[in-house]
């Protein structure tokens, strides 16, 4: 069926037929997953637009944006600071990494043992399915995995790659380091925009990105509540989307989504019953349309209130400092605060540890689910030590290995329902 | 059997009865795999005996050694500086990490996915049969991939473990921050050592140490005649006990071993014909008694003239600076040498890539046989980009993905037969 994208997806090299194939099966799955909930806000039906035009209208946007002179940089990752690209007058998106989509032209450059994230977005690129990745102008890795840091020399091959070094340790020369990195990504930036990043633009940057983690924070204070108001597959949909959207925009409509979810809470309502076990996820990010196991949780008979992960609380739990005055003093700021992520990459990574144990107490949940990537080394070998803080708060963890295949879905469910089962009080 | 070493072996907290079952079978193994070779060097029984000894003779010696107050820093790594212990008058050895031992016990605490050589060291830990493990003061991990960097946390509840952090890429700020790693190493073992490292330790350890990779280059050269003096699997030997053995003694030993060499190349002679396929070894290091693939390879009509590896030329291709005066300048000198290290775990890593197409074509080699330990994401990526560059070169290349289990040897056999019979010229 025609559309009125169709000239520009062509003009962006899309594969015509495969990426409509795509978007029908994603609006199948987005449809049974999302749209079958009961009690829905109705906040969420900004999402479920901006999800039906993530490859259409939001383009479009980019599209324009690109006829105006402005630059577009993609990325995979919580460590690149959009800060710097907004003050530089860029757009910075997330880009398509989260469904199977290509695997098997990926496995051709990718040994097959990478994990699903990964081949995701080599198949995307190599099987013309992503216009972020067609409209973006750079796109920035990072050096936060084995597998991400030697995709991207791999990836350079066909597409314009830039990568940032991340530490793996936070001492004295790591930030001193980190603060090299953001340097030298900012004259890159500079370069590619074409546009100086002064003082007063990077302020505006900075309170712009605050302002959409204070929004998302808010959002997690009041699922916090019991019974919680909105589906823990809703505010995953919503911090995948943060990724995509312009960031005022989401910020301001995520603002009134929230001031529908007080209500609510004024009201006594929730979105499942109070005594519905609370469950929360953490580990690896779920990209768009990763929505596999929060729909197997959510299915069966739990409620997910809190993710901790990139996509998830990771991005959104520390502000960049405002009390900055000077350029230099806002980019110690930003330098400071990406260096507070506490992403596996590092080694010791105990903050993380501290922040689960923190969440589970706060969100008073009955559980935990680990989800890792399959060949995610980080997130699997860290599974064991949260396994065990969380055994000695006496939290309840199922630790899950999968991918974005269907093929265990059955088995997920069997596993997820005896672990509700067990949590039930 | 009662063994002279039995009483240390105890005190040492080893499982005896399974490190008795482990030594019968490695003598077996060994006998297999290098006693039944044909011409073999005399200069070779030294081999022999040390590797016989491995965990007897060298182990009394480091329990003299620390009886005496010298301590044992035991490494996995070639980025660990054995200049700064030698020079705090330590001892740095390897570990076991060559076997399946113990793989059941550190499944228990590691992800299955995980390769078999951080499996291997973990359950030799947990299974109580490294004496090398046991009698170290000190383990000195490293950053160099994910599944060590976060195996070394876990580790670290069983074994006192100290980490350095390796820079990922070569900017100016990795240099730095190498530095501040060499500094926060050396404090290190000078407080383990309770001795200061001054300029004319540094200088006598610099040239100890250099001087073993002399006479490792001076094997290399000589084994590089056509047709080979000796076996891939002899020298595969000779670079694991490299890292076992006391430094002075290797030498001199190695070096008359080279002087044995040279005769036999004036007198024409070599260990295999002169037609026999020459291969070349690339990959993941082979740590004792990893022998699998070197052994299918040369009894399967083929001979190994280089092993591209850190169990090869990645330890010995560069010397420090002899010229550096005052101590500063050697801890600059050091700096500088293990930072031009090849290792994957660099991005981009191209010096690799380089380094093969040299070697290849320095060697004569008919074929590449890339090795990767199954899961380990930095060499299996690699080996993309090195079948790439040995293709425009003309070397064919054979890929190989395997573990230390013996379920493939067959198949192995199977590949590597096809393989030499395609590079037969």
């Amino acid at each position: 069926m025609p559309t009125p994208y169709d000239a520009m997806w062509e003009k962006l090299n899309l594969d015509l037929d495969a990426h409509a194939g795509l978007l029908s099966v994603l609006g199948k799955f987005y449809g049974d997953i999302y749209l079958t909930q009961q009690g829905r806000l109705k906040g969420m039906e900004y999402l479920d637009f901006v999800l039906s035009e993530v490859h259409g209208l939001r383009i479009q946007e980019l599209q324009e944006a690109k006829a105006q002179g402005k630059k577009v940089i993609g990325t995979f990752c919580v460590f690149v600071p959009e800060e710097l690209v907004l003050a530089a007058d860029g757009i910075q998106v997330g880009l398509c990494a989260g469904a199977e989509a290509g695997k098997g032209e990926a496995e051709k450059i990718l040994p097959r043992n990478t994990c699903a994230l990964i081949k995701s977005f080599v198949g995307f690129k190599l099987s013309r399915l992503c216009p972020y990745i067609e409209s973006s102008d750079l796109i920035v890795g990072e050096t936060t995995c084995d597998g991400k840091k030697k995709a991207y020399e791999i990836f350079s091959d066909y597409a314009p790659v830039y990568v940032m070094e991340i530490p793996q340790m936070k001492n004295a020369c790591d930030r001193d380091l980190w603060k090299a990195e953001l340097l030298r990504f900012k004259e890159k930036i500079e370069e590619i925009t074409g546009n100086a990043i002064t003082a007063p633009k990077l302020r505006e940057a900075i309170r712009k990105v605050n302002d959409r983690r204070r929004v998302l924070q808010r959002l997690n204070r009041l699922r916090a509540n019991v019974p919680t108001p909105i589906s823990g597959r809703d505010v995953l949909l919503i911090n995948q989307i943060s990724f995509y959207d312009d960031p005022d925009r989401f910020t301001a409509k995520i603002g009134e989504l929230c001031d529908e979810l007080e209500s609510r809470i004024k009201a006594g309502e929730g979105i499942v019953p109070k005594q519905t076990p609370r469950l929360m996820l953490s580990g690896c990010p779920m990209a768009v349309p990763n929505w596999k196991l929060p729909y197997v949780i959510e299915s069966s008979g739990a409620v997910i209130v809190g993710e901790e992960s990139c996509i998830g609380t990771r991005n959104i739990r520390d502000l960049v400092s405002e009390r900055a005055e000077t350029l230099e003093e806002m980019l110690d700021a930003i330098a400071d605060r990406y260096l507070r992520i506490d992403c596996a990459c590092f080694t010791p990574n105990t903050e993380r540890l501290d922040h689960i144990s923190e969440m589970a107490k706060e969100l008073n949940v009955d559980g935990v689910i680990h989800f890792a990537l399959s060949f995610c080394q980080p997130y699997t070998m860290e599974a064991f030590k949260v396994e065990k803080i969380l055994k000695e708060a006496g939290v309840p963890m199922l630790s899950i290995e999968t991918d974005y295949s269907m093929e265990d879905v059955e088995q997920l469910k069997t596993r997820v329902e005896a672990f509700v089962e067990m949590v039930r009080k």
